[in-house]
């Protein structure tokens, strides 16, 4: 894909690779977070999740899981649960010029946290 | 459906029934709009939302439908779309013991306003 | 004041009542939840959240309050933490014609869910 | 600020700077798009979507404005408006070890689009 806006950045494809990956993965998280689901039909939602990041530019692959348990755990009074950052595991290839980087987002028990990270930059 | 909730209403069933419908309205907005979308795509983005709408509690109906007008205009230079308030047309129906109501939000040309709205309040 | 979408409803004041506190309920819940903040900046985030609700018609009042116990425990590696709808207690009042909804939104222990709920429906 | 994830990482601390800015840009535009806000008001607007990002870990600078012009168009018939991501411009400063990116948010007229660019990075 020729980018229309190159003009307007000054770093190199691996930095721009990162760049776009973390948006995307920003993107994602403070989208779709809270969103209402219903726990019969989350093959459905990664689905969709997927979509909404394969029409952004420059993402040559990604992979999004739910994670099982923690819906299980998350169903409210009223049968359904609400998509929480613990609960996803994303991992996103990001293509730039000769540059790639490969990406993850997933809730890391040591950390306690949901890390966005850079899993490898390579040459394509 | 028997409502673990109901304890804490002090209202009438359509008074019920209207709170509920505004609340799946003023989520499916803050939700979904800004999703980026693919202009190829928009009927599964359609299912999806509605997933989302019918699983939550007193969903009688929805039926969600994105302008395609106004989807062409909004393609960007990646080719790709975002989810405009404007683009939604939503008609939702939720019951509530006896009553129902009968929802709406879409863009109203004469407002410039995406208006939510009630088309009816009925006894079911 | 006066209202230029009336044409477009067929319900009672009560019932308006209800449904546009349910919008703003619903609104506020998936536009904020997910959002980064600073724990030692609670206050700003309740005056933005409230600023944010008081823009949109037909609000008499709002308050919302923000629990600090979850906040203590919501802070991760990085020191900030993540609004939750869990953490949110939110006391609203839609009025519309000669009628008043009173609202709430608070998790509810019993439940194990952040409940918006109709307390009152009065004349005024 | 050592980081407790960097172990995580496969990558240079510039790639990392760009990573965590995407991050930050991608997170800001899909939480507070969509906002309702009172033009009286912006100034809040912009502090309060300042301190979310600040309070996210690696931001060494931030400054968030609103475009007045596009708020007087923006506002509707409730006369509050929606912050839409055509409004924002953002200049936001990530530093990582030695790295800094220097990285922008506004809507440009050449392309049409609110992009999210690369102005510099630096070693501090």
């Amino acid at each position: 894909m020729k980018d229309p806006a190159a003009g307007y950045f000054n770093c190199s494809d691996s930095e721009r690779a990162a760049f776009e990956a973390g948006i995307k993965l920003g993107a994602l998280y403070h989208q779709f977070v809270g969103m209402p689901m219903d726990p019969e039909n989350v093959e459905d939602v990664e689905r969709a999740i997927e979509d909404s990041i394969k029409a952004q530019p420059f993402v040559a692959d990604v992979k999004v899981h739910i994670r099982r348990d923690m819906i299980k755990r998350g169903r409210n009074i009223y049968k359904y649960c609400t998509l929480h950052g613990e609960m996803l595991d994303v991992r996103l290839v990001v293509r730039y010029g000769k540059s790639e980087a490969v990406c993850r987002l997933r809730y890391v028990e040591d950390l306690k946290y949901p890390l966005m990270y850079v899993e490898a930059i390579r040459e394509v």
